[in-house]
């Protein structure tokens, strides 16, 4: 398979299709078909069996598809076949909440790594692990090789940091920021700002 | 204009543009152009036109868009120049966080109900208002009126509590929970996982 072929939208949808697939396995289920799949993901029959041949082939026809061994190909597809350390930077409400998470790790990653500029939160333990200052970040992550990373600072700190990720070796940025940063080639930022799907729906409200 | 005729995706751009605008108004600017707009979003100005043109005539050839003559069309597109009730349910860590948020009011949005289902929770302030028991929920909101609602309950209760919240009229519901949840016609859910993002970032790393 290769990798530039395979559009980024197409992409975006896979650990979709791979969570789907998980619930269905806890579940106790062992075979779906691109319908069930569509059905619960309100995306076309048509455009998962699309999707996915674009890996391989992971289905019979008729037969439908083992959901253990697709959610393994997915998972080697998408790297989290292994467990990626996480770092998060800003521990306010969200970093904290992140910090705390339980269901990262069945999921491919680990938060191993939290800092903040506020002296009155450093030391403090979170999930397990001690918020460190900001000022040692580059060197801590980079030392430890981590490659992704939750931005959860405030947005006028949000591009000022992003660039000492990158100088850190970051290759993955989850921005949580309310405000779009630069970054080089190499590099790749995604988004959660709940604001604009909130937006998005009250278009639709009266 | 006819809200039928819009696509969703250009819907879903919009507060990316909303957002853009009200940082440059914070910056002290006055005028922007699409090409401006297109470099902070890693959007093309072509698109950022052709998006803006269905809902009428903006700027004028040559002098771009005025920012907040812009902005407060925007707001208005959007339903967002009023200031919409909300209500959280599930104050575990992410709710505990959006209950606490500050910037939701000026961008269109007011927590107002907070439910859980716990009885340690219950009673507790939490962002100026007290965590409600679950039983009375869909009472509460449907005689608030509060179409909107942010769900971040264990996924498992995810679908259960989302039919309850149709029941009670809520026509919006921002899921936090990683699974996806059916409801009937007329009722929007946008879905916030961050898995989903990490995940398809990883894709592109070894």
């Amino acid at each position: 398979m290769d990798d530039k072929l395979i559009p980024n939208i197409v992409v975006g949808r896979l650990p979709l299709y791979l969570r789907t697939l998980q619930l269905m396995s806890q579940e106790g289920r062992r075979v779906t078909s691109s319908q069930e799949l569509g059905e619960r993901l309100g995306i076309s029959a048509a455009q998962i069996r699309k999707d996915l041949s674009q890996f391989g082939e992971f289905g019979k026809q008729g037969t439908g598809y083992n959901i253990d061994f697709l959610t393994d190909q997915l998972r080697q597809i998408l790297h989290v076949n292994k467990v990626w350390d996480v770092a998060v930077i800003g521990i306010g409400g969200v970093g904290h909440a992140l910090a705390r998470y339980q269901g990262f790790s069945e999921r491919g990653f680990r938060i191993v790594l939290l800092f903040d500029n506020d002296p009155k939160k450093v030391g403090i333990s979170v999930g397990g692990f001690v918020i460190q200052d900001l000022s040692g970040m580059v060197t801590q992550i980079s030392s430890a090789g981590v490659q992704v990373a939750m931005l959860s600072v405030p947005k006028d700190q949000a591009q000022l940091v992003a660039n000492l990720l990158v100088q850190a070796g970051v290759k993955s940025i989850l921005n949580y920021a309310p405000i779009n940063i630069a970054v080089p080639n190499g590099v790749r930022v995604q988004y959660i700002d709940p604001v604009l799907h909130l937006q998005r729906m009250t278009y639709y409200l009266e």
